[in-house]
């Protein structure tokens, strides 16, 4: 667990740097970077610098667009993917060179004063504003806004200023397309030996014309082709332009005079979303419309946006001005990294940068979907739509894993197929396939959206279920109890276990999970089950088995100690000592320790066990949650950021407020003030979403109330706790579409329902039917 | 199991191909190979056909001598070898073309009579004879004879004898050396992305001149250097010689007339033996020796030395000649194979041809040194020799592997580094460090070898026990037994498992190993104690600890069914239902299935338990090994030809001979009638030397009978089983450098002490100290 001392100044809305420092580039290049969950772009600056690859990544991504490469391995075995996925770095035309004069503006050379760059949290828009005085004494200020529309799901907005404080000689803006891009990851990532290594984008088309400059080209393996472009408005008297086109740049030079404002607005799109025969026209339209609309009013539009979303989803805290900051920053993030055309994931770095290839994993489901479901249901749902459209490549990939029947989702991916090189961190992550069936479980329990039930969230419970109901077997050994051998659960140090914890409980849940939405089905919308069982083929001897192995679930367990294990070899595996570990190593354990070596320690890298308790936290009495919190914590490391933020809710649960506060303390602040000194690759999405469960299921002890025999809630409970340091915190969700208050302060909680008829909350153990506009109140528990 | 037709006509002393048949090619090679141990050489034709790779490769090679190339993986980790290595094809010599006025001999072309390619297993000698008729109607006899000489490591000798039967006109005979040659593993093999693709060797210097050819060369990446050449004998007299020499390629062309006779003397030598300064020098010295002996003399010393070898190692059959067969062709094979240099191993393909890249494994501590130390101890002691001679490379991959101290023997290896890619049956297989420490042990034991016990097998013993002192520890979970988690034992359709009992048992008799060495030091000689101590720098609490880890060790046991377990998750994995394979795919599951697959299947490849229980027989009574026998035999699928012999001693030592004999009958006739289909790439030595323990150890019942707390032996138990097809059958063994004679009768059985002074034997439990020349006696029991 870290604890740093902020980086940026502590502010409720925004994140600033103060100066241009060098040193800090590539980690405020990921703070400072945007995205609408269709186009990311790391936080580079306009005048383009070129780093070194540990300096700088200039990054702008379309979410879903990726080059393949085959992948060689020393021995290929039978079913492991044979190419690779990466999230492709594409073409840039963010870069704006300002030029004065015989001079280039380059914040490296001359001096800076006032420098400013805000990322302002409320209304999703970058500014900075600098006054530099060149190298030759001439004096500009220069102020640049940038935004990635929420409303266009293609358009990038940017505005650059000057204004020539003591100069008047000619000032030249040349804005460049540079589609001479590479992804870096296995430039700087030596043990990485897939992917693309150079550039791997082939141009079709490239062309400066009327203001405009357009890219249309293709990738090598894929088979994907993209297009963007962009326009520019300039607001100052023109004197000239001029146009140049290379083979992998184009780019038009404004010549001005006095103060000038340049708004560029910038568009992509891919064969994706539309025909390449259609890419040019699209452009054009796209960015005639942005154009039309211009700068301000696709700024305030973002700003109403952002509004809308803040209403729903912050957190105010009273009293922590830093939690505040750092809660903000991360709902951000979450939110804009999110794909939201129902066949986009979310990437564990989003789209802020190259790391994890810009695969999407497990964390979506587990720690970003519950956020979404609460605050911004109809997102969460694009997100599930998504692993919907890849149901058939998970069919096929469960037939590659020996499963005659049943989907099993990939362990990382983009379109869909596994890529994962890696066995034991890879496709032995059997839990995936729960996670995946988890979030579809929550979505329609918490919305109530039966429609979604019918339409998707059944299916994919019943396909999954029918992996879970093959891969193991009932054992003597286990007194006829399921067990399942050789897979490997969250904690990624240790590998092919047998009888994982978490990943037996997620399977139980989801065998249960298909069970009730079928039975559900069957009793409310007979031609829907009927029309899941034909599509699927189900046989009526499925459920009954899937209910017997729910029911006979082994689940590991030290009687003596009243703790559930993580595996049936935990106990056999040698006491960690981490003495033996040099401190430079220790959280770099698998770049400097053979994986055997990690494998046979008694000890985890983040919390599994813990986690499928707080999943399901209905079976487990606060009692027992606190044995087994007090066993885990001893020897898990918290090597991974999806560790903390479940300690803090398992902490929260059993009433150790202040552990939870320094456990979530990590969690909201890690990307901020860089705890795993691994920002500059991307952030770390699912913490981010992991901080606000920290608080809404932490704290205020959210939980969803249910019968589990249906696959919907009948109500929400509560026990909210205030942490010492704190005033209070407010925070709205949403429950069966219904919006909902709850407000924390010294004096007392209340939980207020906003709209919607009614509805059944239990706030410290007691029920009570909330009427519309109605306040529960309660003291502090 | 299989039990086939011969593919060869029943002879006891000889293997012979009676029709040239273009389909057999391929897998006659491996049948005639030759070898001594330093050179080795396929069985191809003098007249070197160009072969498509699924038809023949041709294959020359010096053990030890391999290229390296960088691996790639997917992902890299720490400790994954980051170079192959590969037993390299090097330049052919054998090819000697013979040319009648306008007609190259091709047995492709024309017609052939009397056809017979003869493996002498006697002599040591490979011969062929036939009369070819010409496309244009010549008639003539070609007689070619091939060894590799035992007396002589460097040379290889052939003969070619050409008879005109009704031709008169010119003979050519054109000998080249081929230098343009690759291996083809990669080719052939394309799961495998490691070892050298296309010709790695680069010609330094390639010479014709003075009857001889000459060649010397370097491999691009490991370093290496290599120098081969040839030199000519013609009876008949010249009329013309003229030399040839291009880039890859050199030759001489004799030209006679009539009956002709060219003895052609080959040899083979490498930086590994010599400077590289001196090849030109040393070949020419060493082909100038070999000529000078000459043909006959050196046919008869071959001869010479396979009279010695079957005077110790024969095994007669009588009432069996197919198993008689089967037995010489295999013991043959296994002592030909075998490094003699102390600086090289015996690959699992001996130096028949490239499969697994000509890799030394387990087999030849388990399988192949227990033959040798009873037959043929010096050569047994060449391969322990080459085990200490990297015993430092030991030493650095156990730090790799995160243990501080000992020595950790690699999977897979030629120079002593590990090379195998693969974590799961690779890195994972612990237990060749308790393999290579039971060959030191027995060696010790039979031989009786204090001086090897002083000068290298303690240290041995010590620094594989400290390995085994670190990779586990005390669990609370199994009582306060000693636990080893996550490795594969030799079964490989099961990976990572916990307390696997072939790796727990052989790490137990690992420990007592060396403490008992120790023990025997500090008794017997505390000089080499004491060295030992300060070499390797032996704190007095090691063997204390290693012998409470002996006495605390654990091993999975099912207490109800009375049977020891593979491994902790055994009866937790999924009943194994073969009718879920097609037929084609059942003995290909790695080819056809997900390694995850595999592995959660309740079966196994092959012996594994009962291997263990049969090399540490003296703890299991026979009720016991019958239960586990009985147990194991259901789910065993003997995938691997490693299997079959071990079921067959099991079977043996509860008495089912009947059973043995057919497991038997599998291992003696595997490679002659290719069970597995797949002898083309190479004999399976390990099996071979299999069939003789399945004899020994299997009907004659030897035992060592020895103190467990002594490094040595203090007898010899044997209680022999007649197979009922058999009339009887004989063997000889040494004990202590006393050649022994044992022979089994219907009438009864028989055991002389040849030589020596006196020796304690157990007959059917009945002690006896036999003296020299004395005969002791028993009905068959």
């Amino acid at each position: 667990m870290n604890s740093k001392q902020p980086i940026y100044p502590v502010e409720p809305w925004s994140v600033t740097e103060t100066a241009f420092n060098m040193a800090d580039n590539y980690r405020n290049e990921t703070i400072f970077s945007l995205s609408n969950g269709y186009i990311g772009t790391r936080g580079t600056f306009e005048e383009g610098y070129e780093f070194n690859t540990d300096q700088g990544l200039e990054g702008n991504f379309i979410n879903g667009f990726y080059e393949s490469e085959p992948i060689r391995y020393g021995e290929w075995n039978f079913g492991f993917p044979e190419h690779s996925q990466t999230l492709l770095n594409l073409p840039n035309l963010k870069t704006t060179k300002v030029y004065l004069d015989g001079e280039w503006f380059d914040m490296r050379t001359g001096s800076i004063e006032d420098y400013r760059r805000t990322l302002n949290l409320r209304e999703g828009i970058v500014t900075r504003s600098l006054t530099w005085t060149s190298p030759y004494g001439k004096h500009i200020r220069i102020e640049t806004t940038r935004f990635v529309s929420f409303v266009m799901k293609n358009i990038m907005v940017q505005r650059i200023r000057i204004i020539p404080l003591d100069f008047k000689g000619e000032i030249g803006l040349l804005s460049m397309l540079d589609a001479n891009v590479e992804n870096h990851t296995r430039v700087t990532n030596p043990l990485i030996d897939y992917g693309p290594f150079g550039r791997t984008l082939n141009a079709d088309k490239i062309t400066a014309i009327n203001d405009m400059l357009f890219y249309a080209g293709r990738t090598t393996n894929s088979g994907l082709k993209m297009a963007c472009g962009c326009v520019h408005l300039l607001t100052s008297e023109r004197t000239d332009k001029c146009y140049e086109t290379e083979k992998f740049r184009c780019s038009v030079r404004y010549t001005a005079a006095g103060e000038v404002t340049m708004d560029k607005f910038i568009a992509y799109t891919s064969s994706l979303d539309i025909p390449d025969a259609e890419f040019n026209g699209y452009i054009r339209w796209i960015l005639h419309e942005a154009k039309q609309q211009g700068f301000d009013v696709l700024a305030q539009k973002q700003r109403d946006y952002m509004t809308s979303f803040w209403e729903n989803a912050d957190v105010e805290i009273d009293g922590d001005d830093v939690i505040q900051q750092g809660i903000r920053f991360n709902l951000f993030h979450v939110m804009q990294s999110a794909g939201r055309d129902g066949r986009t994931g979310m990437g564990a770095k989003g789209l802020s940068g190259e790391g994890y290839e810009g695969h999407y994993f497990w964390d979506t489901e587990i720690y970003v979907l519950p956020v979404l479901i609460h605050t911004f249901p109809n997102l969460a749902k694009s997100l599930l739509d998504y692993r919907y459209s890849t149901l058939d490549a998970a069919r096929a990939r469960a037939r590659v894993l020996g499963h005659a029947q049943g989907a099993l989702y990939p362990w990382r991916t983009i379109n869909g197929e596994e890529c994962s090189t890696c066995v034991p961190l890879g496709t032995a992550q059997y839990h995936i396939n729960a996670d995946v069936a988890y979030a579809f479980t929550q979505y329609v329990k918490i919305t109530g959206d039966t429609d979604y039930l019918k339409a998707k969230a059944a299916e994919v419970l019943c396909e999954t279920a029918r992996v879970w109901a093959d891969v193991g077997s009932f054992s003597e050994a286990r007194g006829g109890k399921y067990c399942i051998c050789c897979v490997t659960g969250p904690d990624e140090y240790s590998a092919f276990v047998d009888n994982n914890f978490y990943t037996n409980l997620m399977a139980r849940e989801s065998l249960k999970s298909a069970v009730s939405a079928l039975k559900w089905l069957e009793e409310n919308d007979l031609n829907a089950f009927d029309a899941l069982r034909r599509k699927i083929n189900l046989q009526l001897s499925e459920p009954v088995l899937w209910q017997s192995i729910a029911g006979n679930m082994y689940l590991p367990r030290d009687e003596k100690k009243g703790v559930y294990l993580p595996d049936d070899g935990f106990f056999l595996r040698k006491p960690w000592d981490d003495r033996q570990i040099p401190p430079e190593k220790r959280h770099l354990l698998y770049e400097n320790y053979h994986p055997l070596f990690i494998w046979r320690q008694r000890m985890a890298k983040q919390a599994d066990t813990i986690l499928a308790m707080f999943l399901h936290s209905g079976y487990f009495d606060c009692e027992e949650m606190s044995r087994n919190y007090d066993f885990y914590q001893e020897f898990t490391l918290h090597h991974s950021s999806l560790s903390t933020c479940v300690f803090g809710i398992a902490a929260s649960a059993i009433g150790r407020t202040d552990e939870a506060y320094r456990y979530f303390n990590d969690s909201a602040r890690m990307d901020m003030d860089d705890h795993h000194n691994n920002v500059y690759a991307g952030i770390h999405a699912a913490n981010m979403a992991g901080t606000w469960q920290a608080i809404v299921f932490g704290f205020a002890g959210l939980r969803i109330n249910s019968d589990p025999k249906s696959p919907l809630a009948d109500g929400l409970e509560l026990s909210p706790k205030l942490p010492g340091r704190w005033n209070g915190y407010r925070f709205r969700i949403f429950f069966k579409g219904m919006p909902l208050e709850v407000s924390v302060q010294k004096s007392g909680c209340s939980v207020r329902l906003l709209d919607g008829e009614s509805l059944n909350v239990i706030l410290y153990g007691e029920k009570r039917r909330l009427e519309k506009e109605e306040i529960l109140c309660a003291n502090i528990k």
